[in-house]
């Protein structure tokens, strides 16, 4: 590639004129009584006597980014790689005596220290097997550019989605990180070292097979891959790059894209494809999406965790490594093993935001040490704070060398990573048996053989009350609304003059089934049970002579896609039954009974009607809620009195287990007279806790009755 | 304990006057130069650069039957510690050099061999940590007792559960075995080794506090952890016992049942407590149930996964880590960990007939390992062939020494032993989260607040079959079977009339449900959906001029224990609506088609109508089934006739995924004529595949019903 370096390796200590382990042809034994039995070299070279390989040059550090401006502070700084080295060093797992004795200390105690495998530049043709000529003959060009030329490109590719700055030894430091990752993988595979680690930049995960692209030139990993897939096509068959910078490494995906014998793995930050390397300018689905699964020969072979946040931490890294990583990959069954080890999801780094710590990268490492006969290499990628990235890579490093991970308290699965992760599972059952238990069939679920339970149970439901407390369908007469609530909103007869009228805003019942964990998720019918809190109310408040309004409300989670045009639904429902029905009734008392999300009706309604003819405040006489999910604020800025009068009259009693009982800081919060009278359940789970406080709830209903009759200020009345 | 040692130890190079380690105070650098640099004895001991810690004393095979029978073979035999020390030794595994030479050697290369951890005799108040004064002082008796007496002793305890033999030496041998254990444990949690192995017998686990048990007389295991937790409280507070021998470890969960500081988890073959140790007495639940988790304050660490059968392999062992074990111990979090390590699952073992690979033992270690900063111990218990516990021990050590683990294809998860997991999962939900997701309030589905959603799905269909095509409900005139199949049968109006009839006799339709994922088991009714094939096949039958009868049958399963009794109901409905209906319709065409589990109907009906007025099947013109289960052979052995009738006269779509494909002994099984002409669907799944083979099964049946017309040869003429 180039005739002369233009700088000498500024360090260190260390053997780097050996290139084979300690246990290559040239070294022996010299003290023959230290090692009487006849051992052969097989099996002294047994894995858990080789070293650690490690790759650094300081060469690496000529790519950068000063000469530019001399404030330019660039986050892929060149100092990454040497505090990483430094950190190696004083944790002891770099060798540092005389040199001359280096070659004993590693005959004797071949896995103290970390094994130095030296960088060189990477050849042409290892290049040209993740990419095109052009890309290549590109980046040698920058070496021939002025300084002008140079500014002019970083200033052009800065400000775009390629993000890359270049200088006059960026292709010098380029061509050693690549051949740096080379010779690592190569070491490995071939057996001279038990595993090892490469300390490189400039990184290389973004690269694409023509193109340099975020803070990237050549991509390493792919390079090295393919170079030992083609030097070493018996031992390195399958191979799996787990790449857990907190970027999505597009170019690595895009080089593999469609080989079977490549499973890339990514855990990053996703956010809906807005975070980095985020949406290609065609505005298909992000690279980074779970929904790219590889194509023709290489589908399934590639697999994305994309998280919907930045936060993310221990409890989701080890799940996503329990549930996804570990089982595909033993399934796949790989013969070398690589780590894109970018350490940007860390505990301190400010790009990242996540909260991965240095023990938790120490058990994903420990774990993947066990596939591929601990064939394992570790490329450095991104990762920006100097001091996160050198304690992770330690922990990695010491964990690569033989010493178990921390002992380590696993913090709680975040509930919504818990979905990302399903969604995954749910993509990659299509290639992998291990992901199949717990995946439906949706497109048979969806087909024309299929019917949504929704519409059965909701029908059984209003046979039910129609039997037994002669309800019948509210037609709402209009149009949208009609086709969502058709059957939602049954009334009793003559519930126009009764005098008390309960109106129940809840949502469907609750569907509980064990799934048949070895038959995926074919749910058995008989297995299966409806569990429905409402109706007991709705008996008890007859037999009290309640006129009663039944109103199911189909879908109200705010997550879900389907429901995203529910809250303007649910509010326009609830404006239309209060300007068409409720308001005119005779009633003295009416009682709001909200039940789960549907309580947003309640909300709605209290909000929306509060100028109406008159507040509708005015007309009722109670709110009961039961809350297991968001909890909302009952508020209005142009109406006062609005907050004070809900604290007054209800009660809003929030499942045992919510969140809001957990941080003190929202509990505090949910004091204020917004979210009502507050109490926390013993129980959770919608039936549950209506069961558990029924008594109360409806005593506290009829005592609001009597004093309203004894005072003779029924609400009606004082409207 | 004694005064006198019997015996000297047989063997062995190695240096068994140390205890604590090669870097204990004692011991120190003699040569300076090669450790130049100034690194604390801290920094040393970094666990990976310690060694793996060997306990193993030929003492301990002076415990031995053959002094009462000279033919008496019994599987827990001396030589059992012997040859896993002889494999050690052959793998290279152990030190056989000069012994002057031993402390140099390990010195220098400190983890290239296992240190030898010296065995000795527990004390008194350690055994009485574990066990009664009583027991104590019954083993120390044996010592005094006259052959006469040991032969008798024997005779009496090998015939009962207890199973155990007894001779002179057998209280030395275990008072060896559990001082072992207990110095094992003791030089890991003090960091003087990295891990340990203790091969140690004889084995302890079936040791109850009060009596021997099980080839057992002390629980060297529990008696080391005790000591352990006692000597060391601040770094050995919580402990995980990981039990993986065959067997059930009884005697090691009685002990710490109530203990919240022990966690025991055992991997054994339960076969519903048939398989040893088995039923207690008292006839409760059998130790080894899955039922129990512990009491009090132990509530929740006690763990048994008991395998529903023999034969479970790799596939099941490596699910049970990653599902259940791993799971729950990072959960748990433990200080230390022991493998009571048996090897009677092993591939090769005749008691345990497993197939558990020394590689998936290995996999096992190597995930422990990451547990209580690699504070691991492993105490030999059982294991019998002695091929498979030496090549598995090895396999242990290896991953103990620091070896990778082998690259291995972990084999498909057998369906029954998934379930198992399931039901193990189910049951410890209540005690960790980590179990929760997968996980039904089962206590609330069964309320009076639930209804049984097959009742509103069959309800739903009656309807649209009622709608449709004016089918009714017959009503069934006999009390048993009314009320299980109360509105189960559903007729057209004329059928008794029509030329051609379809009896369809199915399972209900299936019900896929995608559960959230983080909300545990909650599912959404408008992600649920009802999938049935069967309407359209009845629509096609009604267009057709069929009469048309169908039959739901609620729950046909075999496995689950609410459908024990339902073969025998089947086949009482079916003869039942032969005799009254069926026989006496005019038809000419009587086409049976099967679906699912139901297809059992048809089976009990050709059989048990063999021989009735006339065979039913003369009346039969075609038998067409869609199996996604058992598959059912239609024979008897007083009529010949039979399975060739069947053969020629059915078209028998069987799951492409179905196992009778995968295996070819079983593929060639049922080529034969009493499985009827079997077809193997493109798809799995009763609903697609009766969608994929519709046209073709439309077609058979007209075929058949032109035949006949056209030779004139109809069923019913020919009756």
């Amino acid at each position: 590639m180039r005739d002369v370096d233009p700088l000498e390796t500024e360090d260190d200590s260390g053997q780097t004129d050996q290139t084979s382990g300690p246990y290559s042809a040239g070294t022996s034994y010299d003290d023959a009584d230290t090692e009487p039995d006849s051992l052969a070299l097989e099996q002294l070279k047994r894995r858990g006597l080789l070293p650690t390989g490690l790759c650094y040059d300081s060469r690496m550090k000529m790519h950068m980014n000063a000469e530019f401006s001399n404030n330019a502070h660039h986050p892929e700084d060149p100092r990454r790689i040497h505090e990483i080295f430094e950190a190696f060093k004083r944790a002891g797992l770099i060798y540092q005596g005389p040199p001359e004795l280096a070659a004993r200390v590693f005959k004797e105690m071949p896995t103290r220290y970390m094994w130095r495998i030296p960088a060189r530049f990477a050849l042409d043709e290892e290049i040209c097997l993740a990419h095109t000529p052009a890309h290549l003959s590109w980046v040698k060009e920058t070496e021939n550019m002025s300084l002008a030329e140079l500014r002019e490109l970083t200033k052009r590719y800065d400000s775009t989605r390629e993000s890359l700055y270049v200088g006059s030894l960026s292709c010098y430091a380029a061509t050693l990180s690549a051949g740096g990752a080379v010779d690592t993988c190569k070491n490995v595979v071939a057996g001279n070292v038990k595993n090892a680690f490469a300390v490189i930049r400039p990184p290389g995960h973004h690269a694409e097979m023509d193109q340099p692209m975020g803070f990237c030139f050549f991509n390493n990993v792919p390079v090295a891959v393919r170079t030992c897939q083609k030097e070493y096509p018996e031992t390195c068959r399958k191979v799996l790059i787990l790449d857990w910078d907190v970027h999505h490494g597009n170019g690595i995906q895009n080089i593999f894209y469609d080989d079977p014998n490549v499973l890339y793995i990514s855990l990053h930050v996703y956010m809906d494809g807005s975070f980095y390397p985020g949406r290609p300018e065609n505005d298909e689905i992000p690279d980074g999406g779970i929904e790219h699964c590889g194509v023709g020969a290489g589908l399934g072979t590639n697999v994305n965790i994309g998280w919907h946040a930045q936060g993310m931490g221990d409890g989701e890294y080890m799940a996503a490594f329990q549930k996804i990583v570990m089982p595909i990959a033993q399934e796949f069954n790989p013969d070398f093993v690589v780590i894109s080890a970018g350490f940007d999801a860390a505990d301190g780094d400010e790009l990242g935001a996540c909260f991965v710590t240095p023990a938790c990268y120490a058990h994903m490492t420990h774990m993947l040490m066990s596939l591929a006969n601990g064939r394992l290499a570790v490329c450095l990628e991104g990762g920006y704070n100097l001091d996160a990235i050198s304690n992770s890579a330690v922990a990695v490093a010491r964990t690569l060398m033989g010493e178990p991970p921390p002992q380590m308290t696993i913090a709680k699965l975040n509930k919504e990573a818990a979905r990302v992760l399903n969604k995954v599972q749910v993509y990659q059952s299509h290639y992998w048996q291990c992901m199949r238990p717990g995946v439906v069939d949706m497109a048979l679920a969806q087909s024309n053989r299929s019917q949504r339970l929704h519409d059965f149970v909701r029908n059984a439901q209003k046979d039910v009350l129609m039997m037994k407390h002669h309800m019948v369908p509210l037609y709402i007469q209009r149009e949208k609304l009609h086709r969502t609530f058709e059957n939602q909103v049954l009334v009793t007869p003559t519930i126009e003059t009764a005098s008390k009228v309960l109106i129940v805003i809840h949502d469907p019942p609750e569907l509980l089934s064990q799934p048949d964990y070895g038959d995926h998720t074919r749910l058995e019918l008989h297995n299966s049970f409806i569990v429905d809190g409402v109706t007991s109310y709705i008996d008890w408040a007859r037999k009290e002579g309640f006129g009663v309004m039944d109103i199911n409300v189909p879908n109200c989670a705010e997550r879900t896609d389907a429901s995203a045009h529910m809250p303007p639904q649910i509010a326009s429902l609830m404006e239309w039954l209060w300007d068409n029905y409720i308001e005119l009734y005779d009633a003295d008392h009416i009682f709001l009974l909200g039940v789960g999300n549907a309580y947003l009706g309640v909300k709605m309604l209290l909000i929306n009607r509060r100028e109406y003819t008159v507040a509708c405040r005015e007309r009722i006489s109670g709110v009961v809620n039961f809350v297991n999910g968001n909890l909302r604020p009952v508020k209005s800025q142009t109406d006062d009195g609005l907050s004070p009068w809900y604290k007054q009259n209800s009660q809003v009693y929030v499942a045992a287990d919510h969140n809001c009982w957990l941080d003190p800081s929202l509990t505090q919060k949910i004091e204020k007279r917004r979210f009502g009278t507050v109490v926390r359940s013993k129980e959770s789970g919608l039936t549950r806790m209506m069961d558990a406080h029924a008594e109360d709830v409806q005593r506290w209903i009829q005592d609001r009755v009597s004093e309203e009759e004894e005072s003779g200020d029924t609400t009606a009345e004082s409207a």
